[in-house]
């Protein structure tokens, strides 16, 4: 079956696998203190227009989050998610097993806002109750939204005056930077955020996610939590030589565009047809709302997630593409959804 | 400089990238549940003659050590190990940030007695303190040794008498298997642990980790502790491929002998110059006692680890030797010492 | 001021100081072995109806729900809780502290229904989740209501069913059990939780709580957990004989009797007033919406706890009284109320 | 049976319970916001001469030194400890509960020493182990022997050098200020170390530690770390009104002097009868050799604890006497001793 189910069913880029098969013999220093992780930072700093950032590179997703929140966070602090975050549902309570309380507050398509943290704050008022100390959102969100300039921009604003650390999940950054949706640029994420989490796994890279520190605090004695959490990778070269990759000329902004434009092509196919979708589509990943018996036949030849019901004939599905998502799969979805 | 520092400096064996290039474009289900991760089970139980096991596959040491620890202990109880054990020395501390204790025990050579482990119990006698629930051991050792198997049957009926979970750190297997010292088979381990963790990342692999588990009781949930740890690679297939070469003929057997025998050469140059050892070597970690004016020139030519000041003209230093180490440096090591 | 802030104002019963002073000389043994606490121990199980549960006596109440919660999950396991729960605003994360979720579900009037418990569950379908494993609840709830039997003995079915453990914090049972809309006896309890938190601190002792645990496969090694977490008094003789007071006789009963009747006459007068109520006025814990110029009169002669803004002219506050209210200060809270 | 197991078995000074007695129908604030605590601090702050630090109550010892560690470190920080030390030993694991490491280095009579300090930052070298932060003392030590005010000044001038905090548990302190071996008087603690526990337990209160601060930077959100670990009395001026009562005149004084008084006794008594000590002899807690057949008579009418087996025939054991202990019952075990 062909799988839309999500961005990390493929391998790598090929030319990520070539440059690991022509590194692979050499002698690298290990634990990331090599060359290419060093290189590879460079290019993250150059691309963010930032050069004085502290850069590590961790390998999935769930690790990135439970190492930065944790290391940042004093015993009874908390960080606040959305209640749609990763965080909160998502990591089988990766957060909490470090010791710290996520606040989930609701959130609107995906998105928190300055009055969810606010009112965040608001109820937190003494010591019989944990010290929000963190805002974690994620961009794209977990179903597919873009946050603009403007909300991030207020969001900063707002934690800056409330000594909060803004910690942006970018897992999906590829396809947000390659959005038409999307107005922020990767130089203005130094003024936005404290700390950037730019994702590898589902962006082009076989593995791999770079953490970028505009708050340099932060950057002292990471090494230590990174190790402790078991998320230091022996072979830290795999890490930078991807990361390399993807950064020094445009290969992570192509991987954001391949996978945009596929999804593009199906939503126009879904528009046409007349469905719906249960969050405005913005990147790579839609939520379409399908009559229940059109899903019957689409499930007998892809793979996606069932997201919800949304009334007695009709569900939401997830479909997501990727930089790997061939052009010939998605002709097939679109001549089976015309023709369902 | 040519390194000797550790067994983690190169790559993978070819076949394995080969295996990775392959398949990089096929789409596998995530998380570890794919069709590679269940044949390489298959073939380690094979390996191991035992077809009721579960096998899980990890990224890194650390890692595997605390899901799998974190996962079987309850608040209280704590893991004995060995003082020179990894879980106690070289993991910034990953078993007590899950909130476990690490009893550590004095050892001969690296390796923990039946007198130690019965010493730990005897010391905790009530709820005033920890309760010792699992043994930890390395094989090989963090300096090099070998268990026999009749110091692991000694140690397993130890455990099965006082309710000890048993547990072993292979991280080095391959070289453990491969060596002329070792008496036990693979089919021997079903019956001599509890839970077998086989290295991938210093036996051939790009990285990960094989964690065996013959008491079914700790399967009972595992993956939940290992995405809660941040442990479960999205794309999972990576590690089942690697273990699949591995272990379908006899790579990783071949990944052993081949660090060994060139260990072996080593370790013949510096006996025959007269070197001492400050452990017996018997697998590819050597601990080499050099004159201390002898170190200084190596240290110009070749990379290692200074372990200790042995006295005031002398300094033991660890060469590691890996499937990747090429004979021809090798030979300038020899060289070098001979000349030196 | 005279104060209705809580119901932890003043010390103990009498009788209580009394005894620790006759056995304030007198050897005991340490840590809660004493005979003093086998006697009270007994005195609960007779109290409700149950030989074969366990008893222990702890401190203070996040002190007591820490203990047992982190005592009975394993590390990826998760309680679930009325938003308004205890465990889930006011310990400063102390679940979280301790490795856990605490699944948070909207609730009505302070009470978790089974519905909210099935969503719970529903929502939390695999290792990318937590596992929901306990529930928690407290009777009385914080805003003072009571559940009935029968939705005690919903939930408990409901539990059973989804192998869920039930836990009920009883800070304040005293109170629940001297109301007269309680319709559950002592001697149902054992059939209808699973681990029972019997107040002092808020009923009558000068401190500390009973735990009782009608499921005696966590009594194992429970206390390890207590001395753990720091909660093993030396001195737990003082516990033991606070709860043999309680208990031996009907002082716990009378203690909420009092309660209760003093808050009972607090609400007529309000409810004569023509002031209404945020919750039904149920236990020793009145939420009594004020016209906010009523309100500012009351707070220069009397301490009670501001609750919310109900809306641009009213306020809720939260009046307590307890086992050592006084009958003149209740009078002069009333005739303030009547004349203001 | 007459014990002198421990110095916990009594309850507490009259006029502490007296006090309560008084104070039992009034109304307090709770949490330790009351007037009572706020007296006993400056009473304490005044016994130190030292008006800028600040002072904590907490209930018992693991509970206090488990707040006071897992507030001050970083995840990846560690705490060094003798061997011997209470947190390493007799704890349940509390502090690594709390995610940290106990570094246990190696003692003489139960002291730190700068050497063994500074041994344990040596073999810490990189982020590959745990950071040691702290320095945990005990004064007396668990064997009752006291540190000199020399030994004091050279631990802390290597903690300031090295940027560890120095912290010093005197869970039985008042014994410390009443030896005649003592050569520290409160006054010189704020010079000596960072953060002070005075016990009170052990010393004359019914229950409570006094934990105080000279860093003020560690007081910042303490009570956050105090609710969080369920260490915040409800009732908190029951732990004010007993240091009030203990530090305004000299109670705590006399408390040890008391307690030393009667060890001295005893101590004499063995001497002149031959039998020697395990450690020497300075406080309230005396570890006596006794040949095994004197020893098996002993047990017959005393409580105590047994140490160990020193020799085949002979055996240690700790006597312990405090400010309760009755000259009657010391001089039937001098008869005892003498007549065996």
């Amino acid at each position: 079956m062909i799988s839309f189910k999500n961005d990390y069913s493929e391998g790598a880029h090929d030319i990520i696998l070539e440059r690991i098969a022509e590194e692979n013999l050499m002698q690298n220093v290990g634990y990331g203190e090599d060359e290419h992780c060093k290189k590879a930072a460079e290019f993250i700093q150059k691309q963010l227009q930032c050069f004085d950032c502290d850069v590590h590179f961790l390998v999935g997703g769930t690790q990135t989050n439970l190492v930065m929140i944790s290391h940042c966070l004093k015993p009874y602090q908390a960080v606040i998610a959305a209640d749609s975050g990763h965080i909160n549902v998502h990591e089988t309570g990766a957060i909490e097993a470090t010791g710290h309380k996520v606040i989930a507050m609701p959130s609107g398509q995906g998105k928190l806002t300055v009055k969810a943290v606010q009112k965040a704050l608001k109820i937190h008022t003494d010591e019989h109750m944990v010290q929000p100390k963190m805002v974690y959102i994620s961009n794209p969100t977990e179903v597919g939204t873009l946050y603009t300039k403007k909300e991030l921009q207020e969001l900063h604003n707002f934690c800056k005056e409330h000594h909060l650390i803004f910690y942006l999940d970018g897992a999906r950054m590829a396809s947000a930077m390659a959005s038409k949706y999307n107005d922020i640029a990767f130089s203005d994420y130094p003024k936005l955020v404290d700390l950037l989490y730019l994702g590898g796994t589902k962006c082009g890279a076989l593995f791999g996610e770079a953490l970028v520190m505009f708050q340099r605090e932060w950057n002292e004695d990471f090494r230590f939590s990174i190790k402790q959490k078991g998320a230091m990778l022996a072979k830290g070269w795999l890490l930078g030589i991807q990361f390399e990759a993807l950064f020094e000329g445009d290969l992570y902004q192509k991987a954001g565009e391949h996978a945009n434009a596929m999804a593009e092509k199906i939503k126009n196919a879904i528009a046409q047809k007349g469905y719906t979708f249960q969050f405005p589509p913005c990147s790579n990943q839609l939520f379409v709302i399908f009559p229940d018996d059109v899903l019957q036949k689409l499930e007998k030849e892809f793979l996606f997630t069932i997201w919800e019901k949304v009334d007695n004939h009709h569900t939401s599905v997830r479909i997501v593409t990727s930089w790997a998502t061939k052009e010939e799969n998605v002709q097939k979805l679109i001549k089976f959804i015309q023709e369902a």
